[in-house]
């Protein structure tokens, strides 16, 4: 099932994606402006599969609506870097015994066909497709063994980098939190249908040109690594998003260099979920107070 | 003004502090339940100041009451590292032209008196005495010169630190997410009885002990830097707060090397805000789902 969180006619609402169509789940789930992080928490899962089945709703055609962030309020996300051996050695950066983590606030993320911002103050903005794994009831110490039962299901994210802020000093924090740079989307694919999450194709391409490609078995900490390392320094909660890590080919490394500029177009397609696509502009934001 | 959040006979509520008594706020901001980062995003001060100007109650002794980080929900906690020249010294790290800049979930935060616990995963775990600035209105691109304009208040952190966890790779980020290990209070110190935050003085004590003191004049970044730089990158919210580093005196740069344990107690001290005290435990979480 394919569950997105998306605005039609105004109103917020989460819809299962059928075809090139989206059907309103609002009514299985009690109404508008269910969230689908509360859908989750609620494990409402299989009233929504059954309500999919019956409905006679033609549904709206995904043309006509917005989609959102997946998860629009996440309590989490928590993005890995140097996670593809490409990537790392392109970096320069050693090899280490754990995953190397750091955050993105929510209000950094954009859904699918919703402008990725240049920032005003940097042209280097670069692109990361990566798999994002939701997840999907509450955890603390979750063993590897059983980490995958913790996943609601999958969908694409590009974290969207602002290089010279990203390098000013050891962390990464404000190269990573630029508003509307974590592109996330097009919707959640839910566990059930990807058994195994090690056997998808991840391509991200700009202006249509491939710039990255890698499958997701080459990921050097594992989903179920990750959730168990995670898991023990702080409880995961029902949404909470993990970003798993970007493979070589990003446009920093490059020579020369590739940045994204305004008038781009980035996609993150990884098979067996779909097409993210982001349209680049410049930070519309001035002073605001 | 001094404004805590608080528990007592099973509700939350806004207080203010007169000496060592809280007076229930709750009826002058329309009830309990409220938090004080709302109460900063609609700027309540004034009637709050009102009303207990003009209040006959007798308020509610300290000792019988429990006190709660002062902002139990920010939208963002962002921590600044290396941004005393003692402390950058004893860690050995370069001198950087950007502020060090990581983040913590809201759930790494407890109130005064209430435990940090020490992870089951480690036995690392050190104080960092800070100084933390609360935001009063929203903001993006804000002047240094402005900068001041958008301070609620003030009030004093313990950013615990797993140091081991810390140092698993580049990036701080496990290291400062243990849950519990943020503590934040006593209250929040309205900025108007503040008007020169440079002129305080730190000191942190384990089990009496003095381990840190410093001015908040030795800032290497100043808040009003801080506030600018950061708010490039992500816009201000009220209720966001910013903690502002810790001086030399860490336990595990010294020799031998101190780290807290069950059972002890540690305090950071700030001239004009207060004390914020919490003893140690080790984490009674075992495996949740």
């Amino acid at each position: 099932m394919k569950l997105a969180t998306y605005e039609y006619d105004g109103r917020r609402s989460i819809g299962a994606i059928v075809s090139d169509r989206v059907v309103d789940m609002s009514a299985s789930v009690g109404g508008y402006r269910r969230s689908l992080r509360g859908i989750i928490e609620n494990d409402e899962y299989d009233a929504l599969r059954t309500a999919v089945e019956v409905t006679d709703s033609p549904g709206i055609a995904l043309t006509d609506i917005t989609l959102l962030p997946p998860i629009t309020n996440p309590d989490k996300i928590i993005c890995v870097g140097l996670n593809y051996e490409s990537h790392r050695k392109e970096t320069g950066r050693p090899e280490v015994e754990h995953p190397t983590l750091f955050t993105r606030f929510a209000n950094t993320q954009v859904g699918h066909e919703s402008p990725i911002w240049l920032p005003r103050d940097s042209v280097q903005l670069d692109y990361e497709g990566e798999l994002a794994v939701i997840i999907g009831k509450a955890g603390r110490y979750i063993r590897e063994s059983q980490a995958m039962e913790y996943i609601a299901g999958y969908s694409c994210y590009n974290d969207g980098s602002v290089r010279d802020w990203q390098r000013h000093t050891s962390q990464f924090t404000p190269g990573k939190n630029f508003p509307h740079t974590g592109g996330f989307g097009p919707w959640m694919v839910t566990s059930d249908e990807i058994p195994d999450p090690t056997h998808l194709t991840l391509t991200t391409r700009l202006n249509g040109q491939v710039l990255q490609q890698a499958g997701t078995d080459m990921l050097i900490f594992t989903i179920p690594v990750l959730i168990s390392y995670i898991s023990t320094f702080t409880p995961l909660a029902p949404g909470d998003v993990i970003v798993t890590g970007t493979p070589g080919g990003v446009g920093f490394k490059r020579d020369p260099q590739i940045f994204m500029k305004p008038g781009d177009r980035v996609e993150v397609d990884i098979t067996g979920i779909g097409v993210l696509a982001n349209p680049i502009e410049l930070d519309p934001t001035t002073a605001e107070g």
